[in-house]
């Protein structure tokens, strides 16, 4: 891996940099300690690598000054959203720049008769959505965190209600990309679809900040419903839970959600919002559609549901009800915490073939008991993707070597199934071995080739993905 | 683009490659002139450049074989599948070896519970809904020829059903490729999403065989819809058929597809199939969903239609009813030559955001009456593309050179609506002008820096999209 990789710069490089950003951003620019950790990784267990500075550009233009100044000085570049990404994807192992594209918060155009909008890539997801309100239309994507657009573009981001409106590779139609020269790259026009030339929007999407820094998404937007309805219903098992997702799936209910709880979630839900469900693996699910057909969705969902032992099915359409139901998966990850007040939470993620996944995830729950480990479990159960909570006393040297070995067969039960390594939280820094044992070297091998091509002095977020 | 050319191999190496091939593939072999001929494009105005040779590969051991020979003489290799491809993307313009998939039809593996499939890609798309019949799924997209798997992944086919389904990009979940130093490369798992590395998926769907030669597609499948209907509308002009597909769409109808005959298409029609329409802009309409659900849509896309000014929606859930119905427009293709006999055919396609699409079209009308051309329109009108079948007197070189500066307009046209060049048929030989103009050269810098990446000494279906 050794073409791919750069040298840490030497001092006077890393002064140069800092004192043409300095000169040139003025207080857009900072290297004080504070700002550096808070830009280096903060979540999980990885260590925080903390960036040589830290520069908040306004434009594309102000965007390619900055890669331009650090390619001369062959400085890393590490494009920084919200720093809510989960694998050390911000993380400066390097050293170098990291651009902060927080002041880059325009919502350029929204196309109402075409359901699409520009935006820069600081905009968030929520920002987005306020933003849209009132126009009828709304942006789905929701992968928990409020994270930045352009975040989300960089690590292919899902969430909840991809088993509908799909993940960013879906929903991203163009993009403004500043490649590793310094030249702007736009990747498409805004037509719906397109057959003329290698499809770099995909290409760029999930590519982590390492093939380019992305400053303007185009993306696809949607009519907000007219009638939302959502239930609860709880299973004598995860399997009977994730059966009814599939037959449901099959057998072509538009579900927008579907959301698997198991059994230590819901008592960590229950301890945190005192909820009194009973400790059972539990679905959440959404339906959008006419006032109609939402309600059709959810009476055959239930229906299918009741053939698997599931529980009663209670649903509403009411928003605050909505809320309320929804309120156990919102809370889900903080509410873990209560089962072990003080532990360092891993929030890890495999994706599976739909027909494996209750069979992974009660493997999955089997390993946790025999291993010794707390790790509440939640699932986009539409996708065969899920998340393990892991929660871990960092005091305790052999409980953090039985995560190790605990997350490393975790990954190799997920490819023994079919499955990736990641089906939504990407790379970064902590899953390189395991991009590594998911494909075969002459796939990697492609994968390194594009990345030498458009990044051959190798500055773009260096240490993540392939080098 | 001299770097990407390579020269046309000289006779030693053709005989070389030929002998090889003859000996290793026997009968699988062929350099007759009628197969080769067969072997070039033979559909539109562009000329055929037959191979030097055709061989019928059965595994991808013997794709890797051919390739590996190809690139040790510095042969041209040119994946074929149906030869139904519209802008010469299976011509040989520098000779070399056509690589006919039409044996490698297994259809691997079917996964109901996952509604996925496996196959080889000489399937075609009919083969393959053949195939799943008793299944209870299929397979949605349908670009109008039955098109082998591979070619439609290459070319990122879609067609009518796209608006509701996607086009290939969003139904191929993995290939199996053979790259062009003979190598193996396996882009992704069968999970349903993923985060890990680079999109190689969607990086070779739609390259057009010029950055490796599909051996294995995986694809999406869909549950046969419980009920379908369909309906034909005529509507004053085509702005009030496109505004009735916009409002319907905005609106959250989740149309399966949506289809523009224009006037002249309708007169077509009427001649070849004695139909009797009235000859005005039509709108064909599917809707797929449970039996109140289908019913639900096309009664309220049948309000929408009214309130734009459009007639009686006949609307009908009957299998061969619908057949009927759709006859229109499953006969356009052929049905246009009745205007005008013995004329060539061209198709062309361009695709512009929704909200221009009128506009784009009614300005397409004009232009082909004071370029006293003849050019049905028809049109996947949700999503803004458009195709104009030119028919042509190749004899008269006036009429030739009037419709090669109404091509040229076209494409500018649906560039100034930030619209793409082609929404569906790809860039092949014909349209690689078109594709320097969508594109800034930074753009086509980085598509041709990938090219060079994975296909450095450029045998892969050279002399198509970047060179």
């Amino acid at each position: 891996m050794d073409d791919l990789t750069i040298s840490r710069p030497g001092a006077s490089a890393i002064a140069a940099v800092k004192a043409a950003l300095s000169t040139r951003f003025g207080n857009r620019f900072s290297d004080t300690a504070t700002i550096r950790e808070q830009h280096g990784h903060t979540l999980t267990w990885t260590a925080n690598q903390p960036p040589d500075a830290v520069v908040y550009p306004q434009t594309t233009d102000e965007v390619v000054e900055i890669i331009k100044l650090c390619a001369a000085h062959r400085m890393p570049v590490i494009p920084y959203g919200t720093g809510t990404s989960l694998e050390g994807h911000v993380n400066a192992p390097l050293g170098g720049v990291s651009v902060d594209t927080s002041m880059m918060k325009s919502i350029i155009t929204v196309h109402p008769e075409d359901l699409d909008c520009v935006v820069e890539p600081g905009v968030t997801r929520k920002e987005l959505n306020d933003y849209l309100r009132d126009t009828g239309m709304f942006f789905p994507i929701d992968p928990g965190a409020d994270a930045s657009i352009g975040g989300m573009a960089s690590t292919r981001a899902s969430g909840t209600n991809a088993v509908r409106y799909g993940t960013m590779k879906d929903n991203v139609m163009a993009l403004t990309v500043v490649t590793a020269n310094g030249e702007i790259v736009h990747t498409a026009r805004r037509a719906k679809k397109s057959s003329a030339g290698y499809d770099l929007t995909r290409l760029f999407v999930g590519a982590e900040g390492t093939l380019g820094l992305i400053t303007e998404i185009t993306l696809r937007l949607y009519g907000i419903p007219e009638a939302i309805s959502a239930g609860v219903c709880l299973f004598p098992s995860v399997k009977a839970a994730c059966d009814t997702a599939i037959e449901a799936i099959q057998s072509g209910i538009p579900i927008a959600r579907v959301e698997l709880c198991d059994e230590m979630t819901v008592k960590a839900v229950n301890l945190h919002s005192k909820l009194g469900l009973p400790e059972q693996p539990m679905l959440l699910v959404e339906f959008h559609g006419s006032d109609a057909g939402a309600k059709e969705q959810a009476e055959r969902f239930g229906e299918i549901a009741r053939d698997n032992g599931g529980g009663d099915f209670q649903w509403t359409t009411r928003p605050e009800d909505r809320s309320k139901l929804w309120q156990a998966r919102h809370d889900a990850y903080w509410a873990c915490f209560t089962l072990r007040p003080g532990a360092k939470a891993i929030a890890t993620d495999i994706c599976v073939p739909l027909s494996r996944l209750a069979e992974c995830v009660e493997d999955t729950q089997r390993d946790l008991a025999s291993s010794n480990l707390l790790g509440p479990i939640v699932g986009h159960v539409g996708d065969g993707n899920f998340h393990v909570n892991l929660l871990i006393d960092m005091d305790d040297a052999d409980e953090v070597k039985r995560t190790e070995a605990f997350l490393e067969r975790l990954v190799h039960r997920g490819h023994a199934m079919e499955g990736t390594c990641t089906g939504e939280h990407g790379i970064g820094q902590a899953k390189m071995k395991y991009l590594a044992a998911e494909h075969s070297q002459a796939t990697l091998d492609v994968m390194r080739g594009i990345k030498k091509a458009l990044d051959p002095l190798g500055i773009m977020n260096p240490g993540k993905m392939v080098g």
